[in-house]
């Protein structure tokens, strides 16, 4: 559904009917090797499965139908599989394993490649708003606060909050990729029942063969790891979206001090062809906008009953598919508009000169104060910045007779004087971002 | 993505991207007709455009490149369009429209397909809810509250609580199917502006061709629209999962007072024969769970910037169509759970009965306290009912001296005698449900 | 918890402990009442209970610690008005109710306060809005879409957006201000059961006492009421949210065109003279932030289970209380944005000025395409265009011979051109928004 | 507002306006000492804030209406304070600062008390999770999949499953709160442009007063660390939400496997005083169905714009505080629960006996599938059970010639069969929870 709408990334081919089809085989193939290491079933069971499937591959569509009939697409995947193996494999397919089992793993490897993509993305988008701190670690630029022209910043320190916070995401999404994205088995309610004392060993052995985490004990209805993967999800989403609406603030028309690259036509109206949308934020906003409900839900649906939950599991999958595809297209997204992204230094020049020298009153003030006091330091500065220009209000605040010289006076109204820590703000960025490396 | 998980019910098919690509091409015909019909367009643009499309349909997949590109199938579509055109239509194709107004009004489109669909499917639940509290007036059956039995009532009374939810929902989504989907046309910043004066009549026209509403105005970032039909799919859902729940609760295994109808095979499990899951409940409370997260983000979404949002449309778009997905499921899973429900009255009876006489505490403890106090009342009808047996109990309470006659103890522990009300709250809820007929 | 951060409106007088308990005191005075005109207790029972508590009110700090104790602050409100009731009283108070019944009884008291302040508001904030689009029906404004000078608008127009918004959300809050509200009575499991066959008659008398409606059925377990009336405020807010994000971005320093009124000193910074903070809006938007998920979980919580829901009940309450106060602060706060708001006019017509002749470029090639065709109109367009000022686009048009005269392109370069149905749609909202007044 | 419904716990006192209001003074004397330390103040300041504000304590009152007027606490604050220090102290008061850095930095000194204390509550938890499995290592139990009773497990495993719930919240908790929870300090745009050079300086000094982390950069709108704190504040009230859910639906009257300690009166109903209700557990699984939409707001209010977000930073406090709340008081509960929990072994081996031989089809057809493969093993089980008791089941199975002998049917009979792992599975859960005390 939706997929005209699905304006979609690379990350999206590891989310699709085929991707989930391949993974639960693999699951199910997984399984009999582990189960032949444990010597429960027959040697040469999973290497049949695997050549039957290679041979006669299973249909989607026809598991579509039976996921309506039994509420998940296994049962009618097993089937499918029954029908192909050879007579002596067939009491082992699945052998003491639940839907829920071969979906979980399923689901984690499917996730685990949209992670690895993810983070690759990431590190990308780190090192892009990286190197965007460090070749603008002296651009000055206007701060805004509550959209108001404030005080003096530089893009270098902007950019290095964007890192930060890309970072930040990266590391938990990493965390939760090598430790929390582990195989389910557990059997019918979780006690690795038909496996009788080697149910141990075959979770091992699964986990060895799909190349994920081995859990201490079946997690069917102990959702935490579905939990933190949305979390993580849900941050790489997040900062990328702070990232594209800053963006998208500073292409406005009348802000004009980014602009997305992309190429000719990128953003581009045929009716309007003076327009340059900053279409790559707008989709990452979207995703930005989205993507908290979903984590939500899938906190939600983690108050599972039992050893089964009745609904809280089936809302867990088009949730969990959906960050991964929101992520997945953010951090690529977000990697491609950091960049592209044009800067337009010398347009922040001139708004950070035109917006002096009232956006320099507090620097003012702060050099009054300990003569004056800190009342008189404000009244003295409103009153002087009602003279607009700057050698107006200088002449102005000499006149006032505070003590505090010309010069001291032209040091204050200089943006510069209050960006003496930028520089070693984006230092020491730069340092945490890269020391992160794995 | 996902559809091997979507467990698909009929109201997929007005939501899939044939659907939607269908609705685009009617509503770009629709348009040039409209314009016609205001002498904007030469006549004969509009059955030349559908005579096209006809003979050279378009290729969704050509359009889902085109989604990534400009951030919505729109421009690729019309670009799709003028390749099909005669050359004397190509100027007047998506004449004066711009991408929101054709994808809004599309979806629209499909909203009202949807709800059509899914208002019939609430009316037979509802009509099978009410049927059951009919069938069911007089059934005697234990309440439950924070999971323990408290008092007697009846499953009449529980299948009118049904009844009534889901009435509740038909009322919103009718009031929305009717006077909230309305076609939506702007042109790029909506003021209608390449139709002049005729502006009003293109989008009177336009609704007219879609059997849509016609909106005072442009809503193009005015989303009480899509809010309003948010909630109305989300209480669809909502009133649903009500059922489901019950359902789900009172056919545990322990409780057996329901079962899901559905035939041989219905929530069978081969491994396990004496299942009898619940399965079309569980996908009910599966989409209820899911459901709030959605409506809650689309009323996050309706934070719309200035002429067009920056993410906030799009950000609207899965969550719509998931919606409107789940709550068509939705209703047609609750109007087939519910007539197809197997009532075990004979089990109701037996478990109020074994529940008996301590359910009675209440009455009991009504009935004396005009006599000997609250407080002592409460300690008396406490102290019997450790006697356990009713004989026992009545025994107790008469040895009491409480003034109470063995009759009046007896009929205080009669469950008929708390259910007096129940028959006239089912008659007022089949009245209340019976006359919303349209 | 969290007073000093709540930035109270007039509408939290209504939602506080004392309220509450007020509230509560006032249903079972009235169930009183009502019991007693149905006979089932002593008259002047209720008379009783209401002087007892004039003379021994209520210490809201003990119901504090009950309600850890019982889940619910109910019971111990019971036991303190027994302590304080004539001992004929005692057995008749909170007669055949369940904590459940008072405390939703007295929260539908508290939201149909609650409502009414925030309908006038919202009365308030609509005619605002209103005079707005009407003083300024032909004030020029660019429009913006995604951040960018797109083509001309009006601010009659974007006014009227906000007064229709304010306006859905003001209709769905009065029909479930004068449907939803209903008392909720119907003991331990919602039969009625110890009033016997009078239970009707006793629900009736409750919501005359008290002025709500009377509910076909008990809805101790079925929420839709709870959540129509989460769905109308999160409306409100959402409403609010729309105006106050567009006053932030119209009164950003860039832009200019807009600022919130309020007196000297508002949004206001002692540091930095120069700035003037969005205050008021800033907190609408803040409210309009956390809203939608109050309403999500306002959903989430009514999947309520058999006669009493284990957690769901008590999940409503605060969210619900939320609400109430965000919508009304939120209605507040916009009528107050804008009825206070300035307008500058001088500046929006500056700004488009400085904007052409580039937006007008869809209106040229709407012009140019039935002489030169579809394409060959934009390319000339956009070539145009890069001459910059509009005698020079004038000139390379009348040079490029497509026929167009120099009236008619002068005529497509003016603003009033594209802007022909603007009145028209203010006019149309302003006979809906006027129209519907109670 | 609402304190009467809060159901408070011992967390509640560090998160009230008291608690808020001393560490935003406690913020306002370490940012005094930090910039002494940096010699960018005169010595003494801080310690004569100090003493001022213990001899003239600040008034809550005056700052909520402060909130109002600026929108959040903090200038009001700064006038009181102002109010009280001796005059060579005033030009120092919250020198340097924006009201978000006092206001974030408190709440972070909140966040860190209010986590110490869940972290202690959840180590009690986790204990007593532990304690349960252990103690309940070969209590067997019915297995509930979908509400119905499958196959047996033991109550070891169930316990053992709530323990890595509650555990990997833990884990996530105490890496937020050493890690995340730091000093906010930036000034007006996040530059610390009035300390010059030395800024990096006072945010160190500050973080060491306060024992809070010290940031590589102003976070003022990089919010990741209010997500994961969100995220793991969250996934304590949901893994509480686990153990309760389960807690309620094993007290069920009709299961009866386990209640609430408590002692006396715990849970009773005085009007029914056959009930127990599990009111502890309805109050966490109330906190688990509000918490998913406060951890979806967060993540939603974190895409700020700017230096200063427009909404975003105020719709994160009432949302912060009530998580912390409901963790800290699900964290307690669940400690209450777990260590109070009364388990009726008995009733469970009822249970599965009862269940049986029907609920040991599954190891019956992993027994018999070897010889007649799998199809014709599920067709002679199922055939099989309709017999009805064991011993019929027996001589069924035994007379349809499948080569199983009677001693190994008996075998597959007996619940001991399937459980042979769990003991394996507590005893890792063990390891794991105990391995990481810190």
């Amino acid at each position: 559904m939706g997929s005209l709408l699905g304006t979609a990334t690379a990350v999206d081919a590891f989310l699709g009917d085929d991707a989930l089809l391949e993974a639960m085989v693999a699951t199910e193939v997984a399984l009999l090797r582990a189960a032949e290491r444990a010597a429960l079933v027959p040697a040469g069971c999973g290497d049949a499965l695997a050549s039957a499937v290679r041979e006669h591959p299973v249909d989607p569509a026809t598991l579509a139908d039976g996921t309506t009939a039994a509420g998940n697409p296994v049962p009618a995947l097993v089937k499918a599989l029954l029908a192909v193996v050879p007579e002596q494999v067939r009491p082992w397919v699945h052998h003491g394993a639940t839907s829920q089992d071969v979906l979980d793993t399923a689901l984690m490897l499917l996730a685990a490649r949209a992670c690895d993509t993810t983070l690759a993305d990431l590190d990308a988008a780190c090192a892009a708003a990286s190197a965007q701190a460090d070749r603008h670690r002296d651009t000055l630029q206007v701060g805004r606060t509550l959209g108001q022209q404030a005080v003096p910043t530089t893009f270098g320190v902007t950019a290095a909050g964007w890192a930060l916070g890309l970072h930040a995401a990266r590391l938990a999404l990493r965390r939760v990729r090598h430790d929390g994205l582990a195989v389910q088995l557990g059997g019918a309610a979780g006690t690795l029942g038909v496996y009788g004392a080697a149910g141990p060993a075959v979770v091992a052995g699964l986990a060895e063969e799909l190349g994920l985490a081995a859990p201490a004990a079946p997690w069917h209805t102990e959702r935490s790891r579905v939990r933190d993967l949305a979390a993580a999800l849900g941050s790489v989403v997040a900062a990328a979206g702070k990232v594209a609406t800053d963006v998208v603030a500073l292409s406005a028309t009348e802000v004009g001090e980014v602009s997305e690259g992309g190429g000719e036509g990128h953003g581009g109206s045929s009716a309007m062809p003076h327009k340059r949308n900053p279409v790559t934020s707008v989709l990452v906003r979207g995703a930005a906008l989205r993507a908290p409900g979903l984590v939500g839900t899938l906190y939600a649906a983690s108050l599972q009953e039992h050893q089964r939950a009745v609904g809280g599991w089936h809302a867990e999958w088009q949730p969990l598919l959906e960050l991964l595809s929101l992520a997945g297209g953010a951090a690529a997204r977000t990697a491609e508009i950091l960049s592209g992204l044009r800067v337009d230094a010398a347009r922040m020049a001139a708004t950070l000169d035109g917006a002096r020298p009232a956006v320099m009153a507090e620097q003012l003030s702060t050099a009054l104060k300990p003569r004056v006091g800190r009342g008189e330091a404000q009244r003295l500065v409103a009153a002087a910045l009602v003279a607009g220009a700057e050698d107006d209000v200088v002449a102005h605040l000499v006149r006032s007779g505070t003590g505090l010289s010309e010069a001291e006076i032209r040091t204050a109204l200089d943006p510069r004087s209050t960006t003496a820590a930028c520089a070693g703000i984006v230092d020491r960025t730069l340092r945490v971002v890269a020391d992160a490396r794995p």
